[in-house]
């Protein structure tokens, strides 16, 4: 891990406590008021942590499914399961959340070296992480690169993102984050306007906070101000991440994606998707075949346990939306840039 | 007001109490948890409720405003004001908010009767409240009308709506949910889509409110979801209201309606303003030449008085954005429809 010494935080980390090993997660839900780990021991605690949000973000999510695996394997010793029930529980952290193909894949990587025993699993999740934070850096440097040689380098960029995608989100420093920590770091940023991202808030709480952690100014803003500060011209590019990119260049996103996507095609300036590979999904031809998770209607229809609607309305709560390849300027890996809206394809 | 037996909702009553006459307006601040009155004797708790969003919404503004000419009378001849001072105070009324040009046009239109006395400056007040409640109903035909012919009429439609726009943000009935109550009326209505309208919820809290009150079946979801359902084939048509419709049809609406309009447009379905038109202002040009207000950051940084933003973060409030009238479907008003996108000007 030659760039880790590099990170400060890290969402998701391997390691032992009193208890044995086990996983310990930044607890996003407490962000941005309290920054404090949770340590989890069992799959049951595993997949609670990724229902609840404690763990979120393709990337983030790809690294505690492939530690999820040697969890399995360290909890099934300890209470005597046989192989079958290990891959049961390993299909339960793999179907824990239904959009991000990061999940799946990684649980399949590191639970195709279960034979090999704990080591090799954790020797594969290791791998899982440093290639995502060694991809995240490759993405911020080719996002950049792009946005400049685009946008000329006559005044600092104004950019738009959107959910938070972070160091929170993946394995350390970002993806559409480490765009713009890459922006920042050479001097070319002049602000971010961070859609709040509600029901969740990920973009107030988690980004804000990222942001102000790395000293970059910011705006918070309600997602419906984007739109709008897109068409005034107050907006350079959006950069955001994504959590399964079809083959045709489909891309799934937090809820809102797509309405920053027509906004920014309206508007003539670069809408950006930066994400890894293994974001890329060639197996799901286009967004439509990408399945949208529903959920829970309280989100928002309340606030902190606080009804904010009336007793007998009903909720609609689509957590992602799929933005059409024809309106993704440019999508960003760790292997470069694909100008998917001149047709070229993602991989 | 021959319609008035009709509407059990009237956000903006004069009414004399033990204090003397004054407004009555439904503290919409409260709702939906609690509905009642909040009674206003001065100029200052008027500007007060106007800026704290008690009454809201462009039509039911007009109304307080011309109200509010006989309440500065009335605290004049109270106080012992001069007429510059009630000109003054009046003035104070005209500017409390800058966006919808509603508030300015029917305080002038009272203040234009302030040299008849108490009576005249009412007359004219009840006027503007009865002119719009007509309108009102005028628009609900007349949308409802266009919807079904432009849509047919093989199955109820599923509409989309932002912010309020009912009987709390007019004289009574409503514009945009106007044409949503005429259609529920005629028994066309599916469901309607009631974004939560952030960051005070005006959909969430009030929307839905009438909607359930109306017995009509709707979901709330976060605004950034509206797109979404809008490329998804989910929602017939959107309706939306205005606050100001300058002379070349772009329309000034709550923040987030031009992302509305822009996902319509992408997904070829109705994009419909309804609006009276009080609310056209030949003397804007265009919508480069609408003021929008920015409100306060701490709207979009807390929710419910508690912080959800990192303290160092700072906040972009825009209250309202623009939609091209490029993007705008249909506009309509009392007097009927007009196809704003194929080039018909708004009046």
């Amino acid at each position: 891990m030659s760039q880790a010494s590099n990170e400060e935080l890290r969402a998701v980390v391997w390691r032992v406590t009193a208890r044995g090993p086990g996983l310990a997660l930044i607890d996003q839900t407490a962000l941005p008021h309290a920054l404090r780990r949770l340590d989890v021991h069992t799959v049951d605690q595993l997949v609670d942590a990724i229902v609840r949000l404690v763990v979120r973000g393709a990337p983030a999510l790809g690294a505690a499914g492939a530690y999820g695996v040697a969890l399995a394997l360290v909890q099934g010793e300890r209470e005597g399961w046989g192989r079958a029930r290990v891959d049961a529980e390993v299909a339960r952290v793999r179907a824990a959340r239904p959009t991000a193909v990061n999940l799946m894949t990684c649980v399949d990587r590191a639970a195709a070296r279960l034979d090999e025993g704990l080591g090799a699993v954790l020797a594969e999740a290791d791998a899982v992480v440093e290639e995502d934070l060694a991809a995240n850096h490759a993405m911020g440097r080719h996002g950049a690169d792009w946005l400049l040689e685009r946008l000329g380098r006559d005044r600092p960029l104004r950019v738009l993102t959107h959910c938070n995608t972070g160091a929170l989100a993946t394995a350390g420093w970002g993806t559409a984050l480490g765009v713009i920590r890459e922006l920042h770091r050479r001097d070319r940023l002049q602000a971010v306007y961070a859609d709040e991202t509600r029901p969740l808030l990920q973009g107030a709480r988690l980004t804000a906070w990222e942001l102000a952690r790395a000293g970059i100014p910011h705006y918070v803003q309600a997602d419906a101000a984007a739109a709008g500060v897109i068409l005034r011209g107050e907006v350079d590019a959006a950069v955001v991440g994504a959590d399964r990119i079809a083959a045709n260049g489909d891309t799934a996103n937090k809820v809102g994606t797509v309405g920053i996507a027509l906004a920014c095609a309206h508007a003539g300036i670069p809408f950006v998707v930066a994400a890894p590979t293994t974001t890329v999904d060639l197996a799901t031809a286009s967004g439509a075949d990408i399945p949208i998770e529903l959920r829970a209607a309280d989100e928002v229809l309340e606030w902190a346990g606080v009804r904010t609607a009336p007793a007998d309305s009903r909720g609609h709560n689509p957590a992602f939306d799929v933005t059409p390849g024809a309106l993704v300027t440019a999508l960003v890996t760790e292997r470069g840039v694909r100008e998917v809206a001149k047709g070229e394809l993602p991989l």
